[in-house]
């Protein structure tokens, strides 16, 4: 299929049993700006970013993933999209516009995770005083903490990453650009990336080995260089926030990376660069973690915090043991 | 039309009259990889490009354009555009496979352009020993001179920017981003700039005041961060290549720029960053000069040599005159 | 002279007509900390400092120079910096300790330019909850603004560039490190650059046309990186402060800058990179502007208000004529 | 004291069993230029170095130090210096004027290191063809492999690091900059560094707990930006070269820093950025490991290859085990 259904990844919703100290993060640290309050939600975006949000913050009883909303490429996508999860079986039909968006279809994905599909967006206005003085950005650039300019990826947490990236594909139109297996069990994918555009991902899948479904790994944001990547490094240290990963760079996708965790304990990423690839037909990239699949540079391991997903859950000693044994990526 | 008919820019072939200083430079300089020779013409592509080859350098009487190649989304793709470039009248026909790709369709742009429309492509296979040692690598990264990863866009002059942008954007599927009008006269775009990806543009479109059609003003190719685009400065520099206009960053598209000369004359840029966008509904962003749209830091106006095209042509100096005082941007 | 009689650039004195908006520049925009304010004057450091203040903003009836304060090498060396300055004639006495710093000696230099050395300095000590989870760090990082790391120069505008770079080398160990001439006036020193470190100017002297004695015509501040300058460009820009110049590079020092000017009118100088040169008998470098003094990538020159010095001045239009084939700098 | 005796870290004599090896690492890797050959040794520098040579590499039967070689402030500051060494009883005698030094005063400092001083210097004179188009440069610049600029320090393994830091403090007037300290032996110094400049240390010391004196942990080199830093990891990884550590940033003297191995075996790093300094009474900074005294971000152990001095000595387990514990540095 090469018939681009979606156009982009448009905004993630994510659950925090600390509201007040998540939203200090996300405006004051992170530097985003809110768009409204609605209940027990706030809606954030970058500074960059056109549409009405990129982050619903919504209060819930633990940190996890409330929605993965994506834009479709036009009303006919959209409608084709729609059949196609009908035809799949999984939709869960459609709700009322709502806050920053127009008719919205949901569906449930192979790990579990309630996904939105629309095409009618609400665009952000700036505010008097807040008009940029260049015409193609949407608002002034606010020099706040570390002022990430846009969502850029989700990665969710699955029981069968190979499997669900290949449903999205299938189904959806992603691309399938990049997976990671070790060589003691090559048919088992234990990490993958799909994309609607030409990065290497704005969704990305990591096995999920307990028994609790439609689990998110973290939510990404973009920053326009290195240089403000290793910035940020210095604010979250600054402002005592522990780095949990990072900065660096993964050989899957080429990106800069920085982890750490918002209040509410969700790991919350920060990335630059990645390489641009154009091709429908772009043969998916295999990878084992010798070669620089999580960090380029071939000389670290990950931490296995890095592997806890939210909400979280306390897995059984063996089963810790068997997942650093299966995936080859922790230390 | 939200479906995307075209993928990407693929290649552009351009003439050069001294071909052995002008390959030196690609080659030394620039730091691109030769893939074959093949009569008259060099195949040449970056270390980051995974197709055959993203520029022709052929031998002419003149610095100036062969043609600009694009790829289809996908052969269902290449035929609908077939369709719609034959309806507008300006197609050319199909010509037999070529080097790098399969069967092909010329058309002839408003500008007197000649394009190339394909899908087949060849994908460039690293010989032994260039291998990368990264799988999602076409091959091995050399550090030689510059250093380029990739084609990014090419910029034509053409009679009536506007008009052939939109043209593109109506036949095509371009995106039509961003263009530059003076107050005095509004209605008069003096440069565009048209995309088919997520970038503002692939395809520039300046003003040519000459009776010369077909004219090209640059080809530009891509490094991955602004400290790379800096140090390739220094590297023309002390090549005693001068640097007709940069370092520096567009408002438009947000890239940063680096423009010389390469020894045919013909002006190469370099550049990076920039916006991404994914809205297939995004409206067209209109530019004043004093808006930064050429240079972002509103501080200097473009050297007037910036407005030469290729091939070169002598204007009268009325019509310089005119030219400087319709676009408003030249010192 | 191999000693070295001072250690470093300790403070600048600037005057404003405008404290508050000047004030709110330096503090909003620029990043700087207040220390204290004591009467008409308010002392700032950048966070990376160590010392009391390295800026002291002092209401006055036009944008200009306090003074320019430099700490001698040890209790020794100051002895000897008095004793020379004395010999020169030029001393005007000890005055007390002051706000930040200890025993003072003052004298007027050639240009005019009031001075101060002294030895004993106060150090900043961080009040709760600002000290740096680094040891080596004076305080807690704050990305407020530009946030600027600290004083990097000062360049004051002077009768004769070369003589008093020549004093301040024969009197005080100043390394005379470059200085500009023009093709046809060889023995005419348009702009030179003294410093007491490894940079290549903490110390710049620009020639002053006016019969006005003591101008400056800016103050320098530091960031760490390209990036940084870059990012403080697009600061100054979304708060509708005009770059005067810049970003850039210098060819003479191989300084990256980036000029603004502050509410007062005064200029401002941000200014990140440079050679290191440890040598106690380099010999001092000879540039002409086509060499690239200014511009280090030779194709743009200098816009005439950078010749602008504090308190303005106006010049008879034979003499901006003069400067500007005296100078071949500007444009 | 706070005179100054010593101007700068000159150059560094290594010892390699593979000189055919080593010398192609440093010219097509590093990108050093060759100044001559002479015997068994190879003369080299950087692109940005005014000295004739910062590196001696000269065949030998395992890979270590040679000797390390130290200009002084002027030649009244020599005398001094060599009064000093002689009168701490570690005087080896004065040697004839070498390849690119004048008369010269070798001793043996407290960890068994060889060291030179002396005053006059060769200077580096590019040959037709390689002269630099700015004046302030010793040449043209050659985008060959890393491109290192110029020498920034060496790192001895010695068996007290405190002990010997002061004595070339006490003797020498090096700046004893920072050190770190583990909790559970607060007296005991793992790692110093001191500094004849204004950077963090051009001389670092490590605890070296084999039997074995004089041997070296690491020879760095210099490049002027982080994106500098990440090129040259990506130039390494693609010629097969492991990285040890890094790309990183190290906590004391805020260097960034990337560590490989050159064929010999022999450790050399990387770095740019870290802080300057100009104060004479600049208090030692103490630093324990959790407050990022070597990983800035907190979050990362060191290797314990980094452990390992030259020429290679083999440890007791206990020994290993020991270290470990006693530096809290490692993983």
């Amino acid at each position: 299929m090469t018939e681009r259904l979606l156009s982009q990844l448009a905004h993630v919703e994510i659950l925090t049993p600390v509201p007040d100290e998540s939203l200090r993060f996300y405006t004051d640290v992170l530097g985003l700006e809110v768009s409204s309050r609605n209940g027990q939600s706030v809606f954030l975006r970058g500074w960059g970013e056109r549409f009405y949000h990129s982050l619903q913050l919504t209060e819930g009883p633990a940190p996890g993933l409330g929605h993965i909303a994506w834009r479709a490429q036009g009303p006919e996508q959209l409608r084709t999209a729609v059949e196609r999860v009908e035809a799949a079986g999984v939709g869960e039909g459609w709700i009322d516009a709502d806050v920053g968006q127009g008719a919205t279809y949901r569906y449930r994905g192979p790990g579990g995770h309630l996904h939105e599909l629309f095409w009618e967006v609400e665009r952000y206005s700036a505010p008097s005083g807040m008009e940029s003085p260049f015409p193609n950005r949407p608002q002034r650039y606010v020099p706040r903490g570390v002022a990430a300019r846009n969502l850029d990826h989700v990665t969710v947490a699955t029981a069968n990453p190979g499997a669900d990236a290949a449903w999205h594909r299938d189904t959806l139109g992603h691309r399938f650009m990049e997976y990671t297996v070790i060589p003691e069990r090559p048919d088992w994918i234990v990490f993958a990336m799909t994309t609607v555009c030409e990065r290497a991902h704005d969704y990305g899948l990591v096995w999920d080995p307990s028994p609790v479904r439609g689990r998110i790994n973290h939510v990404a944001y973009w920053v326009d260089s290195r240089e403000e990547l290793l910035r940020a490094a210095d604010i979250f240290l600054n402002q005592d926030i522990a780095i949990e990963f990072g900065p660096g760079k993964h050989g899957m996708g080429e990106q800069d990376y920085l982890y750490v965790r918002e209040p509410s304990g969700l790991r919350i990423e920060l990335n630059t660069g990645g390489y641009r690839n154009y091709e429908p037909d772009f043969e998916t990239v295999r990878f084992e973690p010798q070669q620089g699949s999580n960090v380029f540079y071939k000389n670290a391991a990950l931490p296995h915090s890095m592997f806890e997903s939210f909400p979280p859950v306390d897995l059984a000693p063996e089963t810790v043991e068997e997942t650093k044994a299966a995936t080859g990526l922790f230390a």
